[in-house]
């Protein structure tokens, strides 16, 4: 399926993205979801996430402001997942700045079977064990060697993974594919990470394949260059980036997406 | 009192609207009490509900990211909230989706005197024990019959009812009322739902009636309807929706109210 | 320094800003911090606040929707941040509404080392016990000797105290200045003083002085007058507050600053 093919089977589809994330992007992700055309669902409470996570199409486990018993219940929902098989994305927000975020990520690797890992340069070198450097949970310097971090991540971790930055880069340690979509208004909100990670959970609903991973970056890469056009700075770009994502249609996606072989 | 007599009350008397509600929406409706005029708190620890429930002109009670001790903490406001005559709105985000959102809007329903349960036609259903389908918390389809179902379900859990769709409608068992107001952007944005059910406790703040709660989505349908105007899509309509609500005047609410006997 | 020195010197070194904040403003705070040009990270866990507060530039503690675990995350982030010289910001949001409120600001300034306080005229006076009325977190009513409040209010709790409302005031006890910046529209959206904690915070990682705390309340009230232009309301003037801080440059702040002793 091309990424316009996917993005028409989404909108019929309708998938909906049960999304245990952080207080601070709830909202965008959300947002994010009904925009591209999926219907989000957040549920974090133990006595609810199973019968949640096992009706949804994808799950996102994001670790943003995560504590122990979020994590317990992220733990409790991917198992679910994995029953039903609904395809699980991790976003492993922070690993590396403290050993809270970088033992909870591990042990959600460990217990469940995660689709995609999504994560900047920092975090995924930081959870596959490779050197680098983080602060806070805004990763600062570029991937030089971006599709080798990839590819060596989805080795080590075991998932496919896709690591974004000014190019995103899609590896599950065979094939790894470059997306050159974006702008660099994206980095000037906070939760374009966490979007990009929503994104993958509504493409991976559709099917679950690098090329669907890639083509959930595409996308939102594709509606960041068109929502940077009239902004005047982060906040109108974040307002009209809600509007690029809803008017993205499957033909502009197919036409304008730029993802190779890398 | 007309429904623009109710705003120039409300903005006169700024009455404090306590909002124990989710975490997707909390600044979109501590926004839309803003625009209106009204004062918004949250706070939703159990140390402090009883006492800033008893000061409040209305208590807003939303399960949509419920834990068992936020329940807790809604049954005590809500109870603090009876004691002193503050009118409670309780909106049941999910019902119907998992058991324990059902088990917990019941469970507030039996220890809680409510004013008006606010929700979508599925969610209304699965309260009032009618035969529905939901999906996470986006219910799909519309009420072909709406007033049946607002009027059946408000028998059934003895309270006023308000469903919200393409069309709203109010009922207390024995009245029903349609409002007719909206634009469809607003299904396009997460928690227009919350948001109408705080806009639903700003007006019940002002006047205990099934015509305040129509008032209320009237004056949101009206602000949905100027801020689709120059909307490009969701982003911009949510933005605009906030400047739509605090433009809004008493007159013009009073000229394009769409509330008729159903 | 000026404030616009400052504020190139914050774009240089991108602190990162530690924020322990409420649920309702995480994401404008965030958003604020990325605007100005610093790196926001929000983190509760009781597992993980000291390391993070330790390698942070500055931690803003907000009590907005605190519940007492979370009171004990910020006592146990602040002495972290007091042992690795990182200065603190409180922001008592709803102080005097509620005595959880008053009682928890109180336990984190008799456990913290505090740089500055940042509250609403009634809040200042209700956390340095001076008589005054709070409805909710939004205080009503002007603080006619906003002066004498932050000089009283410094000198009562033993930090330099940020009185904000249509003038600010800034007061170490010894030293008061007063900020003229700022439009009436930030009144209109939430989290407009919890922002310009996170701004304090920002300042703050680069100067501690009254000074620092000052030029962040007048680069917020630059922005704010920007933002107003071409605002039709509190929904794009929100939109474009964060375009204004991100496009703030020091030449304009300094040419547009109105701080003064008071």
């Amino acid at each position: 399926m091309t990424p316009g093919a996917m993005l028409s089977t989404l909108r019929e589809r309708k998938p909906l993205v049960h999304q245990i994330t952080n207080y601070v992007v709830m909202n965008e992700t959300a947002n994010v979801t009904l925009a591209i055309g999926a219907l989000p669902v957040m549920a974090h409470a133990a006595e609810e996430v199973e019968e949640m996570a096992s009706h949804a199409g994808a799950l996102v486990l994001n670790i943003g402001t995560l504590s122990l018993d979020w994590v317990d219940s992220m733990v409790l929902a991917g198992k679910a997942a994995n029953r039903a098989g609904v395809p699980v994305v991790l976003d492993p927000v922070g690993v590396g700045a403290t050993s809270l975020r970088t033992d909870s990520a591990r042990r959600i690797l460990g217990e469940v079977e995660v689709a995609v890992v999504r994560g900047n340069p920092a975090e995924t070198a930081a959870l596959a064990g490779i050197e680098a450097q983080i602060r806070g949970v805004e990763s600062i310097g570029a991937a030089a060697e971006g599709a080798e971090l990839a590819r060596g991540a989805a080795r080590q971790i075991g998932t496919t993974v896709s690591v974004t930055g000014v190019t995103d880069f899609v590896s599950d340690g065979e094939r790894t594919v470059a997306v050159r979509n974006g702008d660099a208004l994206l980095a000037t909100i906070t939760g374009s990470g966490c979007m990009s990670s929503a994104m993958t959970g509504c493409f991976l609903a559709v099917e679950r394949s690098v090329e669907a991973a890639a083509a959930a970056l595409a996308a939102f890469g594709v509606a960041g260059e068109d929502a940077a056009r009239d902004a005047k700075g982060p906040g109108t770009f974040h307002a009209n980036l809600y509007d690029a994502l809803y008017n993205l249609t499957p033909e502009t996606l197919d036409e304008r997406v730029r993802i190779s072989e890398a």
